[in-house]
This record gives structure tokens, sequence and C-alpha cells, in this order.
């Protein structure tokens, strides 16, 4: 199978020159188009250059239709706005559309589940293996233990990060909520400061630490009567994250359209 | 249901006189005789206070046919030789038989298992709920995950403990070695010292620390390309074990005869 | 030198309990009271059978005056209503006064120290060795570092803790700001959750686990750029606070009237 | 002041690509030299490229003489057999020459202390700030707490390392034998496996963990009766060692001649 022709969203920023830094140390896969916003700045600089790469003769660009006249998938890490215009233009052009974005609203989701039965999309909050398979394990101790233990997630990310929890962290807390049979929402105890009171049974807590330049650290306890068992993920480098999304168009290459999970790309689903 | 009444071997041990104690703080559940090795010198004593409880009129006694009359179940965290010694009475007597005994040869294990069509044993490694519910997750995630990821296995106990690794942990290596199909004894690669070379694809790292008053941690590490998916349990108090071995005489108790494990016990079998 | 003689305060409840005991296994220790709340259903029940232990002829009495009459200590592990009424019986008495109570409000600590003339006060929110060490490094840790390296303090307690960060937490948080030379409540992130920003230069960050039964785990972890360092104290049962308190007990006999901590206890000071 | 002038020794290895890239970034910092062994074949390749940056115009050779003549430092992470002839060249040169190759015999340290009347030179088994912080506070810790106290050193390594304990986990257990006052030749724990016995009093234990891609972990932990100190550095990147070499020659530059540690770099001799 000849190459697959890839666009890099966001081309400019810190995970879109990740996309780019790992396109071209995988085999099977090229670049072919760097996408940023219009009014960037970077318009027009050579993204292997601002990837720390020799030149590669592909400018930013803020032109998707044309870019992907002659592309297979677009890698898709930028901001909801962002995703959503892009997604209509994926789906016209039959493209995989990879979106690792994340604090969409569930009517950006409607927008993005309306055009999939001519798109590909794979989305998910965490592109790595291993964080996807730890949500699946998560769901399972969840739904084996009882109430006797309790549940705490805690995660460590860069002091850069300005949200917390992280969107990791809320969904490892769904695997554990789906699990038990209940409603996240209903039962979440986060931000503990103060008075708090005991824990309320049942809750699953929350913990976020920030500092350095980690690149996210999860970890989900589960606390019981003089014992705890700890399933814990640490990812060493982001690179992981646009491996993961590699890993994803690949898959997707040549798939039905649809939508698509990280758990189907797995095959972790059960 | 009437009380379970249980017989504690060992008795005089350190874990024989937690045992005691749970019994007494456990609902539907009575100590009825407490055994000790012929010649002891604490023959006689009263059990509940050398459990550092009040009284409770049992002296430690080494004739186990005697005290076994009228009771229901032994719970035994002794030696192999007594185990297999109080196996013979115990199915004679169609007793429950909870054994936590270590280090039993297959020898011993086939004497136990000849006495199974009589006799009631629940035998585990660690009685623990959440070990065994680790071990099930460690077969799974061996079974899901590539060579890429490299396991390796870490515990940590108190500085008396004589031998290494652990018990459990090899139980956990097990689970492991039967998740990827392979066998441990060709997989194994304990007590790395000096120059070692790098490590050889497939196989299963050992590492023990030993110190202080630790009751027992440990810890399943999957190492991949730049992220690590880590499994661990954590063990407060060996009351933990002493509890899980009661749960074990509780559930089997009116059971068929047989051999069962705590995956039984637990519900975790697959 | 005569064993000491002591008095447990709020001898019944779960912390009180576990000072009998402890006190019950330390050479050179012996207990001579046991102070109640007055009105505590308890009063009059057996110390020793509270405590899990056979009976010692101590039951639980209201009255400090009576008990402390022939008495050395007093350790006392309460409420700070109950603490301030106590030491003003123990410097009428000229007691050494452990007080491991928590919550105190400065002009509480006002009150203790209008009495150290006369009293022999050992004082501190942890009164373990190892806590009052970590303390200690952290302290010198971030006197070392500069603002490259962002300083999170991590904490889990059992379940039933109703307030957080835990007093310990706070007291490394101090010994922090005490080595940056700034004010801890001007610097603190507590209780981080939705769109916090980035992470302020010069925070130190609190977060707090709550599940289960743990006896307390602390973390302070200096992350700067692509590397942590971090130092933990890992407390496996809460007699190891009985037995600081036991240990400041015995260390203050015969000391000179005054106010001290667990650093002049453990000879920790500079 | 000018540019500090710096070659990188193995400029084709790992660690020579990762030197490369940081004194890129690094500020008062330029690369005039890339040596390389003879005979390589990656000899007259350009070093910028090799570490995945654009062209540098500055080819791998062998000839350390005439690359130094214009050259203030040399940053030097390759063989013991390699170093040793480098540190002639940069004492008759009066280079900077920081050294953090690995595995040195007592007699290849003499061969480097006899030089450095004129060389100035700084050598470290580790050059991050972290690990050498985290020795002096092993230090210390250990001087502080008696055998009560069991110290236990863990560490964990990507898959290729091809010795155990790592060059660290020593550094770190002499900083423990020094503040204990012991040799730590008589009092090592390495390579547990089988039927050990109980840990023997004093000892220092090591434990190796391999697998994946990790840069670097290492604990040192203090396990007494009911308690655990755990002192913890965490690498993320090994460009955290590139940029402490550099931070050393920067350092080091203008100082008199002699033999250096990253201690007195990093200001944390007592």
């Amino acid at each position: 199978m000849a190459d697959m022709r890839l666009i890099v969203a966001g081309a400019g920023g810190r995970m879109g020159r990740t996309l780019t830094r790992v396109i071209s140390e995988t085999p099977g896969a090229v670049l072919v188009g760097a996408l940023e916003a219009p009014g960037s700045e970077l318009l027009g600089k050579d993204s292997g250059v601002l990837a720390g790469l020799p030149a590669n003769g592909i400018p930013l660009s803020a032109d998707l239709w044309s870019m992907s006249a002659n592309a297979d998938g677009i890698l898709d890490f930028t901001v909801p706005a962002a995703s959503i215009a892009n997604v209509a233009i994926a789906a016209q052009r039959g493209l995989v559309h990879v979106i690792g974005t994340t604090g969409m609203s569930p009517s950006d989701d409607a927008v993005i589940r309306s055009v999939t039965d001519r798109a590909i999309v794979v989305k998910s909050g965490n592109m790595s293996l291993g964080v996807n398979l730890l949500a699946a394990l998560v769901r399972r101790v969840a739904q084996s233990l009882d109430q006797a233990f309790d549940i705490e997630i805690l995660e460590m990310h860069h002091k850069s990060k300005i949200d917390a929890p992280s969107g990791t962290a809320l969904m490892l807390g769904e695997a554990a909520a789906a699990g038990r049979q209940i409603a996240l929402a209903q039962h979440s105890a986060r931000g503990r400061d103060g008075l708090t009171g005991a824990r309320r049974a049942g809750d699953i807590g929350f913990a976020s630490l920030r500092g350095g330049t980690a690149a996210g650290d999860h970890s989900v306890i589960f606390a019981g009567p003089f014992e705890r068992i700890t399933l814990s993920h640490h990812a060493e480098d982001r690179a992981l994250f646009a491996q993961g999304a590699l890993k994803a168009a690949l898959w997707a290459h040549g798939k039905k359209p649809g939508m698509y999970s990280m758990t189907d790309v797995l095959g972790l689903s059960e």
C-alpha cells in the first residue's frame, strides 16, 4: 500500500510540531500539509524547521481545502472550534480525521456525529495504548469491588496545564462510574479543601498536581479495609500521544465511514 | 445458621495470634480450638491472652483429633509438614481446611489433592482480595500487550522475611506468564547484579526489597516505549490475610468436598 | 530511675486506646490514669479491656486533678478545649504534657505558652520520627532549589478524616515556605478544580486523597525541568504516633519547664 | 563574555547527539567541534543533521588536537579509554573537561588526577541537579537514623542498560555508607534471590528494574518500625544530563585548574 498522506492541524503548536516529527520517523506515513490558524504569524514558515528537523518544503498554510485534495487523513489536536471546521472539510474529502482535541461540548460532539456517514473519525481524550487499557481495567475493577473500596483518581501534569482534573482523569472517572453503574456527575468529590467532613461512601475522588514538565501521570486507587490496589499510567513524553494518533490514522485508513475510538483501534472492546 | 466453629493451627505464632484476634471480631465465627506443635513451650497457655485479648479459656494443645470433634473448620498458616498432617485429620472429620502455608512441594500438593474427595480445601499463596484481583488483571494485561512491553515485578517485605521473591510475587509472575502463554521458569530474570547485558526480550523480571515492618507491597510494571502501566497492591496489616482466610472458611462452609482457590471464594474466575 | 507514671487523655477514643496499648508494651512507662470527657458513657469502664488487653484495674474517669496527684506525665491527643483545660492542671502539678491535638487556634497556643514557666510541654502536629525528619529535609531542599522547581504536597488518609489538607501536610508546607523565606498563606494553591489557569510561579500546591484505612502518607514533590525529586513518608500504623508521644514523654521527664517540639526530642534542631 | 566554545566527544552516539542539541538551545554556548572515534563510519557527517537539527557545518572528526585549538571546553560521555586519551589533550590545551563517562577504574582516576595541575576537570556519575541533591540528603538521613532503619536502594532504567545496579544507585549507596561511617563494599546486599535468610542489620540493599525507555528512576528507602521515608529522583529525559554537563562547563569556565564535582558546581558542598 502506498504511504498514507497526512495533514497536521495546528502545525505551529507544541503538539503539532511533535506530530510532524513523529510522522517523519514513521514508515508508511508521509506529511503532505501543515495547517495553521488564519492570521498566525507562522504562516509560510517551513513545518520541518519549526519541528527542529531539516526543511521539508511544506509551509504552514490556513487553506485546508486545497491541501486536502491529495491527502488521506488529518491529525488534529487543536481547539473545539477549529476541529469542528476541519471535520466538515474532512467529511467532504472522505479523509480519516483523528481528533485529540479536548474540551468539546455535547453540541460539538453532535456536529461531529452528524458527518460520520461520510467521514472516518477517530476521537479520544487520550491516544495512548496504556491509558486506554487502564480505563478498561478500571471499569472491570470498579465492577468487581463493592463500596467498601473507595475510588480515588490522582493526576500530575506540567505547570502550564490550565484545567483540573485532566481530561484523562475524567475519562478514568467515567470508566469507574460505568463499572459501578452510577453517574459520575452525582458522585464526584473534587477540589477537597478545608472542613470537608468524612468521605461520602460511593464517591469518586479527584486530586490534581501541577509542576515542572511532567508529560502526564494518572493513578486510580481502590482503597479498602487494610489494603489498596493502585492502577497507574506514566507517560514519559508527549510523543506517545502523537504516536497513538498516527497509529489510529493508519488503522482507520480504508475503514468504512463512522465514529471510532481508541478502544476500537487497540482492539480493547469487550 | 449457627456460628462456624474454627480451629487455629499454629496458634502461638505471629499469624496464629492474628487469626485468633480476627475470629474474635468476626460475627458468625467462633474459636473452638488452638493447635500448636507437640513440644512447644506454649502448650497449655490461653490462646486469648497470647493474642493480646482477655482470656478465652481455650488453651493451646497439640491434639487436633480431639479438638476437631466439635469443629467445622481449621485455619492453617504453618509449615508444609504440619499442614500435610492436618489435612488428613481434616478430611476424616469433614472439616473445611483453609491453607495459607507457602513453600509446598509438588508432592505436598499431590497429598492434599488425594484427600479432596472428602475434604473441603481452600488453598492460596495470598488470601487477600486485592492480590487475587491483581493477579487476574495482570493475566489480562499480559495477554493484551505484546513483547514491546517488558514485565517487571517488584515486592517489598519486612526485614525478617527469609526468601525472595515472595510467594505472591511468583504467583503474579505465573499470572503474567499465563497471559503470555509462556513458561515462567524459562523466562525469569531474577537477582540482577553486575554485568547483566541488555534485558532479554520476553523475560519477566523480579526484584525484592527488604526492610522495617512492611506487611507486603507488590507492583507489576509493564514498561513500553515512552509509557508504563503499573498495577500495585499494598497490604497495610497482616490482619488482611487473616480476614481473607476467615472469609474463605465462611464461604466454604457447606460446600461439596473439593479443592478451591481464593479465585473461587472471591468470584473472580473467568 | 523509676518508671514514668503516665495518664492517657481521651482514653476511650481510637488514639487513646492505642496509647494505652503502647504504654503496656514499653519498658520504663506505666499507666496510672485514664481520662475521659465528663458525661461519656465509657466512664468507669476498664481502660485495659477497652484497649483490647487484659483488665488493668484503671477505670476511665473525668477527674484529672485526682488522678494526677501521683503521675509524671499526660499524653493528650484530644480536642483543643480539652487540651487547654488539661494544660492548666498539668502546669500546677508540674507534669510533662505531650500534646498531639491538632486544630489549635493562635489564642489556644497563647494559653499553652502562658503556663510554660511551670509546665513541661511537648507539642507537635506529628509525633513520628520520620515526618519530623522529612520536614527538616523539605526546608533544606526548598532553600537549595530556586523557583524553577515547583513544590507540591500530596497526602492520603483514611475515609473518616474530616479536614484537608492534613495538619502534617500543612506542617510540611510551612517547612517549604520557611526554606524559601515566603509566607505560606500568600503562596498556597489548594483545592484545584476547573479552569485554574497555569500554575502560579512560587506557589506551594496541596492535594488530598481520602479512602480506606490509610494511616497517613505524605509526599513533597519538587518538580523541575525534566526531573522530579520526591520526599515521602509512609505511616503503617497509628501506633507510630503513640510511640512518638511516649518517646517524647520519656525524653521530657526531668527537663526544665518550657515549650518543646519533636525536633528537640529527636535532636533534629539545626 | 564571549560564548563558550565547546567540543562534543562521541558526537555520533545517543548522548553525543543530545549534547549537540542542547548546546544549540543554550545561550552562551556554541559548538565548535564534534569528536568521534577513529574508524567510525560517521566521520565526515554533519553533526547537526545527526542530532536531528538543520546542518551546522561541523562534521564529525577524530582529530581532537586540531579542533581544540580554538575551543574552551569538551563534554565527554564516552568510554574510559577515550576519556583518558582526551584528558591529556584537554590538559595541554587548558580546556574545561566535563567527564560523564562511567565505569572508570581507580587507575583511570589516577591518570585524570595526574593532569589536574593544568586541566579543569568536572567529573560525576550523574550530572543532574536532582540526583546530586538527593545524594546529599541521603548522607544526612543515614547519619540521623540508627540501624533500626534499613536502607534500600531501588533503580529503574531502560531495557538496553547492561549493568546493575546503576552507577547512580552505587553513588547513592556510597552517600548512605558515608552517612553511617561504614564501608559500602562490606555492607551491600545485592541480587537477592532464593533462600536469602533474614536481612542482615546494617546492610544497604540494592534492587534493579529494567524495561521500556525509562530514562532513570532512583529511590532510597529508609524502612523502620511502622514507618518508611523514601527519597526519590525521576529523570524524564536524558537531556537532563546533557543540560547538567553544560551547566558544569559554563560554571568551570575560567576556574583554576583542578578536579571538581557536581557538588561544587551546584554549591551543595557542606
